[in-house]
């Protein structure tokens, strides 16, 4: 199932050129990555600074395909492409009207307070199995 | 030759895990690359504004190795992999103390005012090759 | 009459003591002005970006009375609080919870595409001046 | 004495009316500040985060004289105007060539990890009291 996250581009987000920014993407990135842990696997980026636990991306691959321009709102899509015993990986891509902007095929590593990579909690691997067996909405 | 940029990672790069954003990187690996074309190619990101062109990042392949903290000084470091038509490929690494942190293997298109891809101009493709047949400093 | 904007805050947001960064509640006071703009006053900035207008902020005063950490929403709210004829001047406050966490005081000025200072269009001061003497939302 | 610190504007600093967009201007001056709690106080942001403790800015007043472009290098100089038992207060400006972009009043408040203002450090507050004292390097 897709988690979904509309962003509407910002002048924020735009360079002298008049359309978004590299680096800015990144931040649309960590955002939908961090709304999809929060509403999704039930495992906030709030609860894990807290113990100081958290979830880097380790690496990743990006395309871009067409530019966004101010003003425009983006249809920001993640799918988890695979769910290890310590990382996740997603496909991320960035729509706008009918036009796919950019693509981000990323993954993240759940690691403890020293640094080393720690297995997801069974209930949060619940959530995302559940999630990512679910049909997407129409 | 490798093209070097020392940045000392300030308040303003990192997160509340207290380690660089990721998202600030790509402001860095930007930054590298704007000052790459600005001292070594002759052709500044605000030259090319005046005319409406740019170099639009196409894509990267990213990994991130190890990461860096406040106050540390990373050595940037870009190669030039391969230069094209219309393009123009880069490895760009940091590195802190002896420690690898990062690295993006990232294409840029020259392109003109309506969004083509268009031949670098003969000097700048001179500047570019002279600067990667040169030896690198020790 | 209150213009309103929550905004959650995110990694992106926060710096490593784990509170919002203060230069990012800029990024939200811009953005609370440029919705303000597009939903009230009908002149979005992408319209103004067309003609090579701007409304440039001018000048601010702004008090920090208390940190905000991630994942709070604050409720973000803007009172106009002098139309001039070529400026625009607000209050924007941030609330968090039942706690009140910054307050700017913000002057923006209209400009042409030369930069300099000209009257609001008419449609556009009477929308504001309409939404300025309407009763806040209860 | 004045502490100075040039910052060249870049692709990232820049909004799409091609001029620095102002949250940029908060990166900036952030900059400033921690350079100098670094250089001149001896104090790092790096060495209060390993403690809990913090100098967040408390409020500031802000003037914005004139835009700065791609691709100018800022020459930024901040002045202390008042060093209190627990807050500093700087006046920090902004010139490009032989014009004045920015002015900002600011006062930070140096606290506690439990967030309470305490006062500087003696050797802080000598080696400040030192720094204001110095002539003006011509």
């Amino acid at each position: 199932m897709l988690f979904r996250l509309p962003i509407r581009i910002e002048f924020n987000h735009c360079d002298p050129a008049g359309i978004v920014f590299y680096p800015r993407y990144f931040e649309m990135t960590n955002s939908v990555c961090e709304n999809f842990f929060r509403e999704v696997a039930g495992l906030s980026y709030a609860m894990m600074m807290a113990k100081g636990e958290g979830c880097p991306t380790a690496g990743m691959e990006v395309n871009f395909h067409a530019p966004a321009r101010l003003e425009e709102v983006l249809d920001w899509r993640l799918r988890v492409t695979r769910l290890g015993t310590t990382s996740i990986a997603h496909r991320i891509e960035a729509h706008g009207g009918d036009i796919h902007r950019m693509t981000a095929d990323l993954t993240q590593v759940y690691i403890t307070a020293q640094g080393r990579p720690q297995p997801w909690p069974q209930a949060v691997r619940d959530r995302i199995t559940a999630h990512m067996e679910a049909p997407d909405e129409p």
